[in-house]
């Protein structure tokens, strides 16, 4: 869900996209954007294309043909991170994990034992494939010991959770627009320290894309320099400015909240329906919550229904997890109360209507003991 | 100018990137872009970034490692073309003509003649830095003759003049929405034909980028498979369709004389001030008039009081052509008698105003007998 400002926001009449008006909107997505990521650099931009474009672009501007990468894999989105690290003539050394639970810092300690020198390390904060969440500070701490660049996917946490690049010394970040910041999808928001751009001017070879040259697209976000590199997606920046102004009227801390008490009470009502996260407790998305379906539960059949009937649309599992799991996203304007308490209204119908559950109303009681205690 | 419907369009709610009402929209926007580009191409797509991402597409699917491509050089677009094959690891043979003239067939056969196998020709139809317009019959000719994959960029041309993908024979083709078919920019519109596919199924190496490898995107846009690759820019999908829509209520040939009357019209009465188009005049795009502005003229000054005072935004020179031309775009919904009339009303009072003009009206009137003499 998209606020209905940030729609209004998509129909600014269009300007050029070296329009000094235009600039000022640019300047304020970085202000912006620096909050939201909870960093200084100067290099904060949104990349034009969507949070696979950010993916992208995290890798062809700091990985050379021969650098070795390690790359966290505990879901879909790890393991495309690795694909391009080697499409981009890197090596990517895979640290895995079982999807579900979080890539363990030993692991990536042993990794560097094995190997030679390694250029950076990349892992997902908020695996959308699997609703886990890693945590980063004991991560950031090898790669300060093991002076590797620190490369995170926040596409799912961004504005939902925190994201605090200037704390836990991340070097490359990015994220989607669609997700916790409710923007539609179309930009990736991208920062980069000073140490990931000094590595970027010390290449030894041209960035192997053009479009995603962040040497180039700087000169053109740099404010005061402004040199042309691509037509901007001037809408889209138009939305994301007000996306961000709505996360900023909030409050971080707020959104946070509200993020984590949406989760719990989703949670205490789908256990009620004998659904249960496949994270354990310490590692669940509080954006996204993946539960693994009884296998006497037909999943798609479940899911049809609920788009067809109560226009509700819940992910499927990707890879392994496909016809085993359901992924709920509670993301941005989509994480309320009304949200949670209509989606478990309407699994409860339905699983009342086939026999797997037979107490009407388990479900929404449960959610609503969740809620009272957070209001009292 | 983006025409109000497609404004509106923006705004639609959003829905899910793969729920099946949205693989509906997907399919209108390949049905009504191959009418656009006059193509039977199964694969006619919009790709999720602007025109330039349209071009990298173009290379990196098709250029593999030590391959040898001819690039038609004559302004901006070109030379970036040729920088990118180059950071694909291909080889750019570079065949250049003065900035606004068209490339000549004969000099591709000269390079030909001097160079070993050559894998793909490309070459800019309407180049925006210049106003200059390449014919490409001749060219797809010599393409059929070498057996050279046929690449055509028709960023500014696409929807304001013909583009027949199918009858000239042309492989590989992008564009962009915010050009003729006045939609935001943010969208590459891309056609492949049947001899381009096979020549990426036959790659040896995997395509360097994975976000616009469209062996991968295929599958997504493929009517039936609808293989999750990346989130699609959902609203600037919705205003494509819109925009697109409009194209095809209008027709295709009633389109392409209104872009050409306006043309004629402004080139009339900027004559009259003594501002001459840079391309000779059988080679001058109708959509984009670059005309070359006397030394005695301070242009960029002249553009600051245009945008200022009169709310006009004109584009100035750029690399060699920096400081020395106006670039006057007229294009898709901005194609219009009204604002022919208004650029060249501001225009004649600058001028009056700096005495380089010294008869009221003349501009006016020039352009005025030109839809006099089409409307009788």
């Amino acid at each position: 869900m998209v606020h209905p400002r940030v729609l209004r926001a998509l129909t600014t009449p269009l300007i050029g996209h070296m329009d000094p008006a235009f600039l000022g909107v640019m300047n304020d997505i970085q202000a912006l954007l620096r909050a939201v990521f909870q960093t200084t650099n100067r290099f904060t931009i949104a990349v034009s294309g969507t949070g696979s474009a950010g993916m992208e672009a995290s890798i062809v501007n700091l990985v050379e043909p021969g650098d070795a990468v390690i790359v966290g894999i505990n879901g879909v989105f790890g393991t495309r991170w690795a694909t391009t690290v080697e499409r981009c003539g890197g090596t990517a050394i895979r640290v895995e994990a079982p999807w579900g639970e979080p890539i363990d810092p030993e692991a990536i300690e042993q990794a560097l034992r094995r190997s030679g020198p390694v250029k950076a390390l990349a892992i997902v904060q908020a695996e959308t494939s699997t609703g886990a969440w890693q945590p980063l500070e004991p991560i950031a701490s090898l790669c300060r010991t093991h002076d590797m660049l620190f490369l995170v996917d926040a596409v799912t946490s961004l504005g939902g959770a925190p994201v605090e690049i200037d704390r836990w010394g991340i070097d490359v970040c990015y994220s989607g627009t669609q997700k916790c910041l409710s923007c539609p999808p179309g930009l990736a928001p991208f920062t980069l320290s000073d140490r990931a751009l000094a590595a970027i001017k010390a290449r030894r070879s041209p960035c192997q894309s053009w479009y995603f040259d962040m040497a180039l697209i700087a000169d053109y976000w740099a404010e005061g320099s402004r040199a042309y590199h691509h037509t901007a997606p001037i809408s889209m920046l138009y939305a994301l400015r007000e996306a961000l102004r709505l996360v900023d009227e909030e409050g971080l801390p707020a959104r946070f909240a509200r993020h984590q008490l949406n989760h719990d009470a989703m949670i205490a009502g789908l256990s009620e329906l004998g659904l249960f996260p496949l994270p354990s407790k310490s590692h669940r998305l509080p954006m996204l919550i993946c539960v693994t379906v009884p296998p006497h539960i037909p999943e798609a059949e479940i899911r049809t229904s609920l788009l067809s009937t109560y226009g509700i649309e819940i992910g499927g599992g990707l890879g392994p997890l496909k016809g085993k799991v359901w992924r709920i996203g509670l993301m941005g304007e989509s994480s309320t109360e009304a949200h949670v308490l209509t989606l478990l209204n309407a699994l409860e119908e339905l699983f009342i209507r086939h026999g797997w559950c037979s107490t009407p109303g388990v479900a929404l009681q449960a959610a609503a003991r969740v809620y009272s205690r957070t209001a009292s």
